[in-house]
């Protein structure tokens, strides 16, 4: 246990002052003691009151409210604990939260509620934890999704077989070292490679899932890349116009100059506008390239616009052009051969000009961004890529840039280990290896046991205060 | 009953994604089985609980919740309720309510939960319905102490004594009217006479006490007038700089550029910065006065600032002006003799020459805008005149412009039913005086019989959706 927990914290777990109700959290051993200097029930002590009850109370000239009461360890921090609901007001939240401290209480800080239900066992894993934090700035359906897999505890079981696994063979390595003058083999070489194997495959698909995983989290960036005048922006306000209504029914989805988010089938893309690559002379062409380079290396997708009323040449440079770019950047490729409208029997042509240059025929998609036409392939398309990319849907992503670390190291371990039972090198260094994996894996979970406070510190800062 | 309750309504309580948790509520006749079908809970069912039971539960791939079960008529719309308490995400509440709404629940309306609970009789009254709107929005000590008395029933009770008062007079009155051919008198004139004077005096108490009831509910307006150069903005910002931090400690109270509001006391205050009176001709002067006049006019206190550096003449000059202004608006006068440190023995001169113009001596403050002095003394005045003003603690304020009219309303009744009196003109004429006042002191509290679904609605769109 790194933190003594012997005080009881109180907090707003909502803003005080907005909505109908605002409700303050106390918690800690002193919880139902604190409240019932502050609270009094029409009958009886909440003390003495039963958990998972509901109680009518008054705070004496302030307010009638509602007490809700925990006891350890069925509550969310573990401890006992009580949640007063109150008329929103901040001028009732405050004075109710000074009358707590005044009681016995400590305003608590920001994320300790969920510190504490981590250290007290209750979410028995800093995944978790962290997910808490995710979920509660998810503002599409998958990212939503993600984290709430994560909170359920499903990439913390995955980890944990895992680590099952790597402390087996540990163990029988270190079994062999204790009997090592006897030259026994507890563990088959060839079974150990195997396994390991199969466990460097497994943490390397988790850590592969990375780079979906954090797109879903933050919005999937795609880059609307092309010649100057080729309809990008129009490509975007196409996007964006149908389905501007349902973005903001969801979320308040923050918008800046260049950046426009929407939400397809649940998932969250970030729409970035690039600057159309210009061709007046090589010189700032090169520079056109080179900032298209820049945008594209941060995007998932490039959505590459043709002008399809251009001539055959032109298209095919440019659409080599993006094919360099996104090849460089290892972004995938779909082209849009926009202005549709002014003749469809043309784009055939073009297509089969440039279908050597993507991974898929049909990352291929004809489009008038002015009629609308051909919106809802390019939809479909973005939608089914990430889909593909995610995979099995109860597959856990990797979504956290600290768990994508840790997963690092204990793939690099694994290989070193891997190299040592390859050249046949002594136990003692494989075991070393296999043990620096676990610790890896174990730092997701737990925070990790050497700089677990730091880490902590970390993950419940994202908190806000009283949760 | 004005509405017909038999649908189920449903609404987020808390802001959807502030704070830590979001709570949403489900209120009316399916509500428990419309929480059923969107949350499992471990074991059993939302619709087989007990009142002020909490249950842990899942919304199923969205979120664990947990869930408040309320069953007629304990609650707080006094119809079977639930509070799902979910983690704070704008998707999770959306999706939430998308459910809810699909399981059969209606979306509220603004205030609905507080009008069904109005229509449902557990908040017998509007008065106290009202009171929760001003609980909301109270944010000093004094503005919500007189909200919450009214909340818990105090006016209800003066305005329910007084209507019987009133009914049972014109009961008798009636009466004698049914055996009007034997001319006999149940009610002495005499002790008729008595009770109508006592009753007029009570409600003129009461809409006496609107002027400060409701300077206390938005704020006791203050104005600092005199004449240019006197140090009226110095004083403002004296007055401010020290208090802020207690001022934002609270609320986030609104400024703007000619107003300023400070909690002194526990009771806001609203000071108007006024333009200086100049001195150049006739006819500026008199507009200058004319100015002061229109911010004096809505101003409870007038803060008249003197320059104490000034001569005796013009000092006193001033002090007339600000007392012709002072007395035509009806205000309280304090006078102030700024700029203190430039000698303070020249002021007990000046006191004496300008204490005819006030009420009492101690409206007379020297005071140093620069250095500070005299500051606490006249924080202290102002604290004092309000609360000599509120009287007894207990008293009820009246606050609500709506009920003074109601009041001022049935007192003319009241005296025309006097006057009748006094005259000895008929019975009947008397009784439909009485009835009168009835119906206007009624509507205070019930809505009133013939417009109440127009005074419902403009009392509940006060609420915000979840309320």
């Amino acid at each position: 246990m790194i933190d003594r927990i012997n005080d009881t914290i109180a907090a707003p777990a909502t803003i005080p002052g907005t909505g109908a109700v605002t409700i303050v959290r106390v918690s800690g051993p002193d919880a139902l003691y604190v409240a019932d200097s502050v609270v009094s029930l029409r009958s009886g002590k909440i003390a003495d009151s039963r958990g998972y009850s509901i109680h009518y109370g008054e705070v004496a000239g302030l307010d009638e409210v509602l007490v809700s009461v925990f006891r350890a360890p069925h509550s969310y921090t573990g401890e006992d604990s009580v949640e007063i609901s109150c008329h929103a007001s901040e001028y009732i939240a405050a004075e109710l939260l000074r009358r707590l401290i005044e009681a016995g209480a400590r305003a608590a800080e920001p994320g300790e509620f969920t510190r504490r239900a981590f250290l007290n066992g209750k979410m028995d894993l800093a995944a978790q934890a962290e997910a808490v934090a995710d979920i509660i700035s998810s503002s599409a359906e998958a990212s939503h999704r993600v984290a709430y897999a994560q909170l359920k505890g499903g990439f913390s079981r995955e980890l944990s077989a895992l680590r099952d696994q790597l402390l087996e063979m540990a163990s029988l390595l270190e079994l062999e070292l204790d009997f090592s003058e006897e030259d026994v083999e507890f563990a088959s070489r060839e079974r150990l490679k195997e396994l390991l194997d199969e466990t460097i495959s497994h943490i390397d698909r988790l850590s592969g899932s990375f780079r979906t995983g954090n797109a879903i989290k933050n919005g999937v960036p795609v880059a609307i890349a092309g010649a100057a005048n080729t309809g990008k922006s129009t490509l975007l306000n196409a996007l964006l116009g149908e389905e501007r209504a349902i973005v903001s029914d969801i979320a308040g989805t923050t918008r800046d100059t260049i950046e426009e988010t929407l939400t397809i089938g649940g998932i969250l893309f970030r729409f970035v506008d690039t600057a159309g690559i210009r061709h007046t002379d090589e010189t700032v062409e090169r520079m056109g390239i080179d900032r298209t380079f820049e945008a594209i290396g941060r995007a998932e997708i490039v959505l590459g616009v043709l002008d399809s009323s251009l001539g055959p040449d032109e298209i095919l440079a440019s659409a080599r052009q993006l094919s360099e770019a996104a090849k460089k950047a290892g972004c995938r490729l779909i082209f849009v051969l926009n202005k549709a409208d002014l003749g469809l029997n043309k784009n055939v042509i073009i297509e089969n000009s440039i279908v050597s240059l993507v991974e898929n025929e049909e990352d291929i998609i004809s489009l008038s961004a002015k009629t609308g036409y051909g919106l809802d392939s390019l939809r479909n398309r973005l939608q089914s890529l990430i889909k593909a990319r995610i995979g099995d849907p109860e597959a856990t992503l990797v979504t956290n840039l600290r768990h994508y670390e840790a997963l690092v190291d204990a793939t690099s371990a694994l290989r070193r280990a891997r190299t040592s039972l390859a050249s046949s090198l002594p136990s003692d260094l494989v075991a070393e290896d296999l043990r620096s994996a676990l610790t890896s894996l174990s730092a997701i979970t737990t925070g990790g046991p050497i700089t677990s406070t730091d880490i902590l510190h970390t993950i419940f800062s994202r908190f806000c205060i009283g949760k």
